[in-house]
């Protein structure tokens, strides 16, 4: 089994507008709503993937209630039939905690005429120190059953700012392989504990190191504690710095399309080929391969399974000579 | 009791953004939730100024169950120190019909750099045959024990053009007032089934009548089947044309502020007017100083007291001679 926290989780909606206009007044013109926040966005593309997975992290109120339904329903990842070989989509299962504050919603207003998204994201809930005391209690019995653990996201109001650092120790005391997906200070200060692997983006990296320049913003962060390193460099692909070697994946071509939820699903390809024995070319073609067919999908946050599969052989991973490193 | 109807409940949501930027991310720096739709609105104020009201209309999903349970709470409209003579809150009764569709949402993004407000309102829930058929039958009922009834705002998706005109005839068939305030085709149908009064803007008005003039456009209105017509001029406050006479009513001052809601107070003013047996004057005094003070309040859609009662009196009202009916 593999675990995704989201401490930040929400209920992602997109509203289409013929055209956003500030300060005039819109009619919604096509409407979705879905389970969000990165962690439960990782676990969409690990159960598409054919691996078991539970979510903790929080969720409350009125929302939290709608979010909860939704995650219980039927995956919108359904069996694609051009793409036999994929496995059915595994189990997720709610283990979040429930908390007295109403989950945040975030609304993209998607500009129909541009295809342009306007971002609105709610704070989220107030958790109390007895809610993260409960998230850290059920955290580490849901460790003693996985086989790796994702943390990814924001933090919600109340949450202190080394929390991911705790539940890395937490991790690394169990056993558990940790990728810790966040930014900001909460990265800064969960990298100090030492995860096994980081996978920022360039503007993350940039903010972390102050450095620009993949390679060197790449080491510098190994040396701020993490084992290893995957830094996605958007449509160059990405770059992986780790104890076993370095290696720069790219897609076969550049993609047109929409980059929401492509992290997440790098994520994902990693971490379900890290369970699953891969070596790290192998894991990064799949990475590549999965947050290639996301920024390709027709809505936001899937992953085009077909384009995957086509995908998967045709990345190209180059390995750094040592000197490199 | 006073009756309103509200078909296109919604749950009305607040964001306040820094700045918005278009095809920008947004952190959410504040935000309010509200029971909304004109006739809840109208509920609010008719509440507040100590009229037992009843609402009904159409609610559900899970966006529906949080409307209920605001509207269940504490009215936000709490009694005023500064305005001891008004009475306190009466209570509003939840007779609206649950649908299985969802109730919709409607966002008010506040730039807070500008004051400015960009608004997205979802659609509404699709209402089934069967559902109308409930609401007729709820409507019928509620008429038995109705001083007044207010008839609300837009048609959710399902709702056939002419279903206020059907509402119109029920409430004069069971003896009942029954002011009319909508827009577009259904206002156009509804007057021919000759409402006591309708209340449109300065742009309803343009749109029903094709002529800008107020004058003109009032009596073409009554013309059409309305009996009463009072026409909100914004700022220049209001002209009533009824079978009684045609006055003119301003506030003493242009204000400035948010006018969202102002509509509404106006007719919780003229409902209330009407039900106490105000004479039109004084009716229209109430209507102006009502909507005015919504104006000033500093959360849209509610009233300042204390501006209300203070205004109340400084209205000037100018009954137009026989000769210009």
């Amino acid at each position: 089994m593999i675990l995704t926290v989201t401490l930040n989780t929400a209920l992602d909606l997109t509203y289409g507008v013929p055209e956003l206009v500030p300060h005039a007044s819109h009619r919604v013109s096509d409407m979705s709503e879905r389970p969000g926040g990165k962690g439960l966005n990782v676990a969409r593309v690990l159960s598409a993937l054919g691996h078991e997975t539970v979510v903790t992290g929080f969720a409350g109120g009125s929302t939290g209630a709608v979010l909860r339904e939704l995650l219980a329903g039927p995956s919108p990842l359904e069996a694609d039939p051009r793409a036999a070989s994929v496995p059915a989509p595994a189990p997720i299962t709610d283990a979040l905690v429930t908390v007295a504050g109403n989950t945040r919603r975030t609304i993209a207003v998607v500009d129909r005429a541009t295809g342009d998204t306007t971002q609105l994201n709610e704070p989220g809930p107030l958790v109390s120190a007895d809610e993260w005391t409960a998230l850290l209690g059920r955290y580490e019995e849901l460790l003693a059953g996985a086989d790796a653990v994702a943390l990814c996201g924001s933090l919600p109001p109340g949450i202190h700012v080394g929390a991911y650092a705790e539940l890395v120790r937490a991790a690394r005391a169990a056993g558990v392989p940790v990728l810790l997906d966040t930014s900001g200070e909460p990265l800064r200060r969960g990298i100090a504990a030492r995860p096994d692997l980081i996978k920022p983006n360039a503007d993350e990296l940039a903010q972390l190191t102050g450095s620009r320049e993949p390679m060197r913003a790449t080491r510098d962060a190994r040396r701020r504690g993490a084992h290893g390193v995957v830094a996605s460099l958007g449509p160059d692909g990405m770059l992986a710095v780790t104890p076993d070697g370095s290696w720069q994946a790219a897609p076969p071509a550049k993609v047109l399309g929409n980059p929401t939820g492509a992290g997440d699903s790098a994520v994902a390809g990693l971490l379900s080929g890290l369970v699953e024995g891969l070596s790290w070319p192998d894991r990064l073609r799949r990475a590549v391969a999965l947050s290639t067919a996301t920024v390709l999908a027709p809505t936001a946050g899937d992953f085009d399974r077909a384009a995957y599969e086509e995908l998967l052989p045709r990345v190209g991973v180059e390995e750094h000579t040592p000197a490199a490193r």
